[in-house]
């Protein structure tokens, strides 16, 4: 800031041009510390991800590389037939893929590269067509480490299921339990009133008429009563699994 | 019709006259059905009901007036102080009150009319809150001849309190039951999980946030996989005594 | 619970240990009261019946012959076209299909099987595009044992052809009455301002632009005064059938 | 624009003023007209009138006289009390007021004003809280010269009284009906069907619930499919009037 | 009535009996009636139509033909290519089909029949995207009997093309104006602002992002302050064709 | 169930008895686990807790005195003037009341009642409308054991204010961090991306305009791309201080 | 006017005929206005453009080519595959197309044809999935002149790739800067917290679950507490593009 | 970081508290140049303002001297009569108060202190209705420097008052026009259709029924083809007036 008030001075500049360079310093500044904060995502303990749905299948491998060319991985995730096509068609020498189908996930892997251990949470899906949702949960939370317990088709019709899961996880410490429903989603509502971990609702966008695309389940989770429970968005199975994960993390640190 | 035709032809009418005849008389004719059929509203079972909310004092007592006299009584919802003032205030010889302040009705009844007997429901409230459209349900229910069996709060934060008198309803044979709840509306969702009977599920207006006034129970309640639960509009009391009452009714026919 | 506490009084466990040993205890008895509890879809009086909208045909195959050793048969509603191929495709023997393309429904039946036989109801359908939801609701009342009185295209339109069928099912002392309706939904209004049984309202998905996707219908029957109609969600045939088939079995208990 | 032109010739303004001089004179021009074309309002049949909600009393007072002085009287729509008490307070000679505390309504007439003679229409209210609004629309037409047969309180559950009074409309040959109605707002749709003139429907901001605020009554309207029917906006009387009322007008024409 | 009492009286039915009886009774009388009305379309000047978009082909023919030999034409709108097939197919000796592919409609029609003549009425377009709408205005209202003035692409944009036309509509005295528009839909509020003879106005689905598929020009036209302006549904093109209609038919009652 | 049988068989009772009897059973089965589920509420960590929103002041005192003498205090949220008054003037011996004036909550407690100590959480709040929420929140999580770091009026003005209580926070090693915010609801996304422990998103119903009552701020939170943050109701301070309170307990099981 | 009066005193028309003649001039007088502000799309400023969304192929070319013959281009918005085929496959000696594939644009231009230079605008996407409007702005911008400094891919995610870009265009002092967001929208308001100049928001349609399709978007940057940022509707490149030109216009008036 | 990493290996820190001081550094880092960045609000041109409509009035007070001492004066919008009389109360020597009650702002300003110059502005109401919004924009665009033409009730009913100040603005040379408009707020976009600078539409809170609360009017300003117009949240004067005067500073930078 001195060098453009003492050229100013010096007549080396005009006002004009002094107040338009004070103006554009502070930008430079803030944009400065921000370049340095540039390993952010990483910090904040969030995988190393891409949302494919929206992408052409070159820029999701060419991002996907170049994330695993410095990170060791690449989680892709709601992934096109094309998209797999394009990382399987390329694919350069030391990398594998590893594809879940359910979960229309693909992680770019350098062979050799490990993903850390951190914790353990339990992951619930309420009916088969909530499962997709519920296996980007597990994949999210495996690729941060995780060790995940899961039961699907544990809703309301098959609640006698519920229970031997739900003492599993239990026994085992789980740091977090994600529940995943559609049409009414009131499993989530029953988990959070029989247990003391942290239970995270994901509403599916399952179910049809008046509050349908998952706009009733997120209601029901919202208004709730009984507390212990957080919710991320309608099908948000990656969110889930991040939240989840870096509880299971903190609780380590 | 034919009078209107030979009118014309007589010349004593003129065809636009007869044409504006022709289509007045049918009209009539609808009307004059329309006419005989005005015990209606005794004939499909529903009570003789008076919806105060809207209405000035002075209109609510005459209209609960001439009702009273014509079938011996009038029910009242929505009351309001003014109406209960004017009320009483006025009151003919030969008529009492009976007001519930908690289901915010009067009943303006002549002395000796006795209600009918015709059946038996059970009615379920979730919370404290919910117990004011619960009682409406009551009040509506027992006036067509119901007996009715109920017990309040007995929601996810009192599930433990709900098993007994579901039991009692059950061993008593209730026709259907009716479920009031606000917030996440579960219960109506649990209770019908639970029986083979009908059940009425009534949203109730309390809750806050995303899903306010009675909209998240309501969704809840029509997305839920669990069948045999049919639903009223929010806060509709009245309209869920009726139903519940013409159930118990109909299975005595 | 003791042993827990005893094993920690001798030194067998930690308090961690047996703080989490006690926290899981309580999980495990709900647990198995659920287990016993494993037949409740069938004591509700709910149809065993598979959703197949959101499944994978091998899904909704292996579902379906699990439900059919067991039960009998399994009915199969929003059936796909690849669902029928794969049914048809693997069919053991000894089993049959009954499908009812308007209905988009199929069931599998063990042979020999019979349906009880449990009350009359009746279903009406406003428009030739509700027909379809009005026949799933048949198919589900005949699968729950009930008789069913049928008439179709009954609208506003065509209100002259409602009264015959009315005439009949009130002679033949129907249970209830379900009635199907999209654009307006007037047609339930309608009915239950006539009769003295419980009727079901069903707001089908047809119309187009403010109110469109069956909203507009399912807010007409939530508002209307004419009480004796409680709801079911747009398109829920399926609800509305087993809804009137448990008021027609409920009355002869 | 050709002197613009002549004064950058001769030098009198430079180019950034001759461009600026052209810009503004095409706003003029279209200004110009739009000055003779001030008695608009008058033209195109709609009444003098002010909505006096959501302005001040001094500002009603001062635009009614205003508009009285110069049309020979003002209609001032849903009036407050402190209105009233301005306008009775400061009433100059040779005006009066004609209130009608129903319809929210106040005429503010010269002495003398005879207000046109211009057709027929008839205004139906389906309950007794929709009669404000319903007379709104009868002030508004009479101010437009309509006469008025009205018949309020015709709704479902009084629909035995609808028949005399549409008889008595269709026989004096009213040029529209205009059909007020809160809740489920059936009654538009039944008289449209009844009916060979134009049907205007208002649906009014009674009802509660899911499609409260007149929301359900407006979705009805729309959806049927019972032609003939228009609609304007909730609780939108004078809207409605003034419609029905250039109807009635134009059919003179 | 009396039959049932005497027959109960004769011992010849039992209470039971004779209760059943006469609540059949009423809802028989009601349908004789009903059955008179048949000719209701007819009377209340609707035209004979047929909304092919939810119906199948065969479906769409067999109504149409239906239709046409006993009111000489059917109107069929929102045709498909499948419907025009089937009827182009097996069209009887005497009747002719006449397509119009902008408005998507069929007029079915035996050949000599001949529409009345019944006034004149004005179209007008906002957009080219609007024109499909605005044909379908035309072709109902033409099959009522009235002659259309029509003009197109004469909103915002155009608007210098909009006075022609409106000009040659009050020359030529139409009854009403129908206004098509999508987008933010003013054209409708600016026509109404400048004639004195009803308009209504028919939001369409054009448009994106807040307020697309109409709902933006559906409330903009609701909240005017312009009056003299009625809404038919987005799209509902066939709705204001009617209305137009029938309001130029009553001009001439 | 077999001493029905049983029954049965002596001919004690009849088969209508019989199924009554055996369907009661299941729910009295079912209802006396729910018994001794009692306790369930304390298992879960939710700490005693009356919403005095919609309740009575005296149901509100009589509540608490219940709870407290169980559990040694009650916290009672949202509490009104009337509430307070109640409890101030029916004080038992050996209780006292701490009142939070902002946070509009009372905590009715046992005189020498300890709360536990069972972690550390940071609180944020955006502006001073959002400071209510973020009070409740505070008095949630101490009751329930919790260290809480606060700092408030930290939002986009504030930004600046932001980082040295962060900062803070992280070197204490907080397990959660709520962020309460009204408006566009952007905090809590800042949050999120710089630290790596769970965040949890309180919208407030602070804003006007399309979006208001919170609307806007819930969505922006689900819609976030910056993953590990979960959400909240609207003004749900209750429900994200349990939550988090959870959180920061399980990470010392 | 006189003319009609004249005639009316000669008897050369009745009083019928004047009132119409009257009434009619007008609407007459108001056209010829607009008539003569043909040019008026020209003088806002707002380029010669066709949305071809909702166009025949045939209608877009027509209409490109009688604009571009006037004006010397043509911008087509939203173009389809048919357009340009159909464009490309008649293109007029003399002319040339200029396409952006990822704008979804096409300029029809008439060769030698030179845009004018008129300011400097900044344009800023925050994802991959924003550029397409993004680049439909800056096509927007170009034609009507200005120069366009572009950055992508700056949101959240990579916010420290946003600065470098930022402190150019203060550099260069743009006249505004638009900002085109998905999601949750948050970079408009993080840019307008920074900057002197007008943001213009454009929220775009990606998303899911609540909020999806812009809403979220378009409510954070309507509730934010950052001022200097104004929005279009969703997906509103064009539209950003006129207003962000104009800004830059108008600062060299 | 160095000496997080020296005194590890040194041996004075352990690897726990070292990851724990590195994950804090970089929160520490940002926070620092967020400090640094306090003048923001200042720099981006906006006004040192209150928005009392949420804030107790001794906040109000403390926070506008704070603001008044360091810059010269407080702009307070939404103020409440509270705010005024704790304001006049307790004014220090050498303050003064500007008061613009139909704005509902309060200026608290060092005597002798003066805005500085910065351009022009024009401001449309549309109606009376809309004035409070209208000065708010006036108040604000002074403060910050602005020339503000301003003239009201030129909406649709009073369209021929707009030309002559419209014309004005022109000739002066303003930067921008804020429109203000309830209902349909047509409005904005007449205006945008006539002129070339860049228009800010505010929609009001006025309006009733379908689209009330200024929904109907943000969405007609959303989806207008008439392209040059931006838009701000509904009764936003405030914003609308700092995006005004900023447009208007930088067409002088």
């Amino acid at each position: 800031m001195e060098d453009v008030l003492r050229a100013l001075l010096r007549g080396e500049i005009d006002i004009a041009t002094a107040k338009n360079k004070l103006r554009v310093l502070n930008i430079k500044r803030v944009g400065d510390v921000a370049k340095l904060d540039v390993n952010r995502a990483q910090r904040t303990g969030a995988p190393e991800a891409i949302l494919a749905q929206d992408k052409r299948p070159e820029d999701v491998r060419r991002l996907a590389l170049a994330m695993a060319e410095e990170n060791g991985y690449a989680l892709i995730t709601r992934v096109k037939e094309e998209d797999v096509a394009e990382l399987e068609g390329n694919l350069p020498d030391g990398y594998e893929l590893i594809r879940n189908q359910k979960a229309r996930t693909v992680i770019l892997k350098r062979e050799g590269h490990l993903f850390p251990k951190a914790g353990r949470i339990g992951v619930l899906a309420a009916g088969t067509a909530d499962i997709s949702v519920a296996e980007e949960v597990v994949v999210t939370a495996e690729v941060m480490g995780c060790e995940v317990i899961k039961a699907y088709d544990v809703g309301v019709a098959g609640i006698h299921r519920l229970y031997e899961p739900l003492t599993e996880m239990l026994e085992k410490n789980v740091a977090a339990i994600v529940v995943v429903a559609g049409m009414d989603a009131v499993l989530p509502i029953v988990v959070s009133s029989h247990v003391d971990v942290p239970v995270v609702g994901v509403p599916t966008s399952v179910g049809y008429g008046m509050g349908k695309d998952g706009i009733a389940g997120l209601m029901t989770m919202l208004q709730t009563c009984s507390p212990g429970l957080a919710v991320v968005n309608i099908d948000n199975g990656f969110g889930a699994g991040v939240f989840a994960a870096i509880v299971a993390k903190q609780s380590r640190i």
